[in-house]
């Protein structure tokens, strides 16, 4: 049905779901008058960023108040910022898993509560490039940990439980294609490598603690390389995954990191 | 001698240490000047927090310019919000671990630029409380994680190295005896249980997944009671393991979450 799916029995039973860090909740807020015709949510870190692709978008697609000032749809929380142009919503998740995994499940219930069709979300935002040139763009086809496994670990209750982090090919290939019509920047598929630190989760010899040589580091990005790795950033497994069983997966229904 | 340290020998050898998320370096700012006489860092989630936070302060400590705004020392960057009061800073540090990492590594780095010396500093903040009145204050004694084990996991170049999550035992009675002076709400100390997850981690039945039932949450969570656990957030095992490795422990150095 296209419907963005949630997994949770629990949820039917609540009388009012609060979507507390976005600020709106079923009760409070007409979803389905407010969101039902969103088509694309565009998701990336920084609040300001986001803002900008807003109004880049509200440019792009010519559409009334192209000029003006874009209303934070989410003022009334300091968590994340949602704006929107036309059917694309474009929304802030703050920076490493846990941020854009409380972002993830709160968008993920707006959308079905919303009765949303065919969603596509798109991850954009900036990464550590592996062995390419700077400026270059990475389509992920597949998010891997820091081990160069495509999986995610999420603790429930104590226990781990392993998940998919397999992205839209379809989707990768299409937006592949639109890079061909836009000159000047090199575009390239391939493995996004995620962490739960910037500094030594990365290799960085920058950090307030650093225990590694630079050799030992080269080693080690050198063998994310060859596993297929092109670039490094702390959201995309936790975002695979989460779209993925969300029924956010699917021909119609793509989703992908850009 | 009281100075933050930072383990890394690579510091020495750098030009220039940029401090990214905070928008502060070591070549466009004075450190020294700025921050030398900084005695007390508080860091929260929220930056709007943060700014009422160092507001709170500055009318408390009677300073100059008490009732007007302050200024965010960070306003370069979107990351990270940070206000001075007097020698105290006031800092947010988005939801999660990763996050917090972040913002921890160029705040120690800042804090040794800085030439700091005894350096107390606090994590304020909500949290959920466990089998303990509405609106108590938690102060934390040790940081455990989702098997209430006193420990973070940090991965290092794909290798899990595993740090103690001790809090300063001296500063969680000073704390408290502080509390015994502000009548109108309970206060104790406990243990912390920091998770990676809201949701799901949290045993939560409001996310957009959820696999487990109302039982099987309560039995998880009886246990974490059982093991001391009073309250649960997401940033407190990070916190606590990167503060002790990087020498503001100890007795005249004294942090701890509040």
């Amino acid at each position: 049905s296209g419907l963005v799916l949630v997994k949770n029995p629990h949820l039917d039973l609540m009388e009012e779901d609060i979507l507390y860090h976005l600020d709106l909740g079923t009760k409070t807020h007409n979803l389905p008058a407010m969101f039902g015709d969103i088509k694309f949510v565009c998701v990336g870190g920084s609040p300001n960023r986001m803002r900008a692709f807003a109004q880049f978008l509200r440019r792009e697609l010519g559409l009334a108040g192209a000029g003006e000032d874009v209303a934070d749809i989410c003022a009334g929380s300091d968590r994340y910022a949602m704006y929107r142009a036309g059917p694309v919503l474009s929304i802030s998740h703050g920076m490493g898993i846990p941020s854009i995994s409380i972002m993830l499940h709160e968008l993920i219930k707006l959308l079905h509560h919303a009765k949303c069709r065919d969603v596509t979300i798109i991850r954009i935002g900036t990464s550590g490039g592996l062995g390419i040139e700077a400026g270059s763009v990475v389509i992920t086809d597949t998010a891997v940990d820091s081990s160069f496994q495509p999986r995610f670990e999420q603790v429930v209750l104590g226990d781990v439980v392993v998940r998919s982090t397999e992205l839209d090919k379809d989707l990768a290939e299409e937006l592949l294609a639109c890079s061909r019509e836009i000159p000047g920047f090199p575009t390239l598929i391939g493995h996004t490598m995620c962490t739960y630190d910037f500094y030594e989760g990365q290799g960085r010899l920058d950090g307030a603690l650093c225990s590694f040589s630079s050799e030992k580091k080269l080693e080690y990005l050198r063998r994310a390389y060859d596993a297929g790795v092109r670039n490094i950033e702390m959201e995309s497994t936790a975002f695979a995954a989460l779209c993925g069983l969300c029924g956010l997966k699917g021909e119609s229904r793509r989703f992908h990191l850009l």
